[in-house]
């Protein structure tokens, strides 16, 4: 498959991937920080497969823990922190990611490398690399590093599956995101066929939360209303709650969708207080409103569905201040019909 | 493919079933009441395939409401209550039910016709008919149709690529069920080529609530403790709460999962408080605990990870005797080791 088309100067043929995983002996993977699913996960499931082939291998992620969710396969013992590396690297590969920065600490191992191979599926993509494999309509890499093996007649083992599951399953949202192609369930057929505990696996990754996140979400609907003849759904957690339950920034993810997914929702606002007055807001819209262009009044930005922003005052007035910029878009851009969109 | 391998004394060949679907000029497909997505929608998904041949079809389904997140694809146009249909029906298709008391009203329209087929996947299935392909490895009667639709040569379009998405998606828990398989994954990748919304399908089927149910949600976690230990999440949601808010019977589906899902959870109850004093409960366990075994001490019974019971008294005299029988469990079934199972 013609991986490399889509992309600039340093494009190369699969054949010349697999020529050099071939050659390299002692290999340093490195996924971008603030580690997620398909990053941890392709980078694993490479890494069992070179292994395979009697390779020396590290998976090296920055000085941060694995989510919960992902920390529970035999490949993790794959993973090491930077310091305790301890390797002549011949060959580094960064994988799931198009910016060297999201390397963070890790970037010399990286440039430092004899032989740098950066894999990855972003559409903006400026890493140098000697090698390079970028399919920016995989919905995930953990795809591109199923074709690598495929490509390279590796046998696609319980525990290989088992990682690249895991990096599929989250990129694509549980196969729900519209990267989600024909393509991504016919690999997915082929891991599940391996014998891998799908329904454990998706326990794990999709349903477990910790207590701390589940009093999160309670604090967001106890503090929502719904407003805008039930267009707009608006929550804020207080500093006091939040200094008292020290959740992670693991801990907040997705509670802004609690809002957003109710019916008849357009705009869903959360304001996280992280200081007395100093609000982090998130905001994500269903159809016809952009979020990043009400954002952008409040030192934000983002995507049409998706944006953020900062906002600082007493409570009372920013929900004002905000509620006012909202009505304002909803009423501008309001579609004559809403339905069946 | 032998559908019919698995059954008893009425089962026939793909082939006749075909016959017969090819010989009918007015056919009546009868879902089960209660109808969920693979009910309606593998009905509707078979209708439309049999409108392509020119057949007269009608889905008639019992005198209630379609939930909100299956009410919104073209093919809901075949759907008719009983009363309004008006057809002289040659063949009656009863679909996704083993059993012809989950016909409710209908039952009579299935008994009085010519000609009855059953098409099902569910393990025990006592249902008598001319024609029977039950297959309970399927893991949605979405699968069975799809089936049938190859084995006739009718062209899957988009319209009928939704409902067989929705109906498999929703039996297997979005591909997350244990009875999710390869087949599953393949059958999918063919319906996703048809161009159908996977993104926009996923979000009405999975992600929209309504905000009473997020409302109960809300109550579900405010008056959640994690107790034993954390073994344990107790829960109830109180009459006053539940008689303002007038929930419908979906709103409270799931609720019982908030509990089990949180780190560290074996056994999760939630009271619902239907009249004063009158409790309904439901229990979920994850590992090692039977939820039927305690639940069968309070007039209930279910399965081991999952069941239901009725009990009376005064709220903290109720949660005293549960939490009693539930903490005897515990301690006698404990594994020596929780991790990694």
């Amino acid at each position: 498959m013609p991986h490399n088309e889509r992309i600039g100067s340093t494009a190369n043929s699969i054949n010349d991937i697999i020529q050099a995983l071939k050659v390299a002996q002692n290999i340093i993977i490195l996924p971008h920080k603030f580690i997620d699913g398909d990053g941890l996960c392709s980078a694993m499931a490479l890494g069992l497969a070179l292994e395979s082939l009697n390779k020396k291998v590290a998976v090296s992620i920055e000085e941060e823990e694995i989510p919960n969710t992902l920390n529970f396969t035999s490949a993790n013992r794959l993973v090491q922190k930077k310091a305790s590396i301890d390797m002549m690297v011949d060959l580094a590969i960064a994988i799931d990611l198009g910016d060297l920065e999201r390397l963070g600490s890790r970037a010399d191992i990286y440039e430092n490398a004899p032989n740098k191979m950066n894999i990855d599926h972003h559409i903006t993509n400026s890493i140098d690399a000697d090698l390079k494999l970028v399919n920016s309509e995989a919905a995930a890499c953990g795809e591109i590093v199923y074709e690598i093996l495929k490509s390279m007649d590796i046998s696609i083992d319980k525990n290989i599956a088992e990682c690249l599951y895991i990096a599929i399953a989250t990129d694509t949202g549980g196969f729900r995101f519209s990267n989600t192609t024909q393509k991504t369930h016919h690999i997915i057929a082929e891991l599940v066929s391996t014998g891998i505990d799908v329904a454990n696996i998706s326990h794990r990754v999709f349903d477990i939360a910790t207590y701390t996140k589940i009093k999160l979400m309670g604090k967001t609907i106890e503090n929502m209303e719904i407003l805008n003849n039930k267009a707009v759904a608006f929550t804020a957690i207080p500093y006091d709650f939040i200094n008292e339950l020290m959740p992670s920034v693991d801990d907040f993810e997705g509670l802004v969708n609690i809002g957003r997914n109710i019916e008849g929702v357009e705009v869903s606002v959360l304001l996280k207080e992280n200081e007395p007055g100093v609000f982090k807001g998130s905001m994500r819209t269903n159809k016809y409103v952009d979020a990043a262009k009400i954002s952008s009044a409040f030192n934000g930005g983002g995507h049409k569905r998706a944006a953020g922003f900062s906002i600082q005052g007493d409570l009372k007035e920013v929900r004002g201040i905000l509620l006012t910029e909202i009505t304002k878009e909803l009423s501008e851009h309001k579609p004559h019909t809403q339905e069946n969109s």
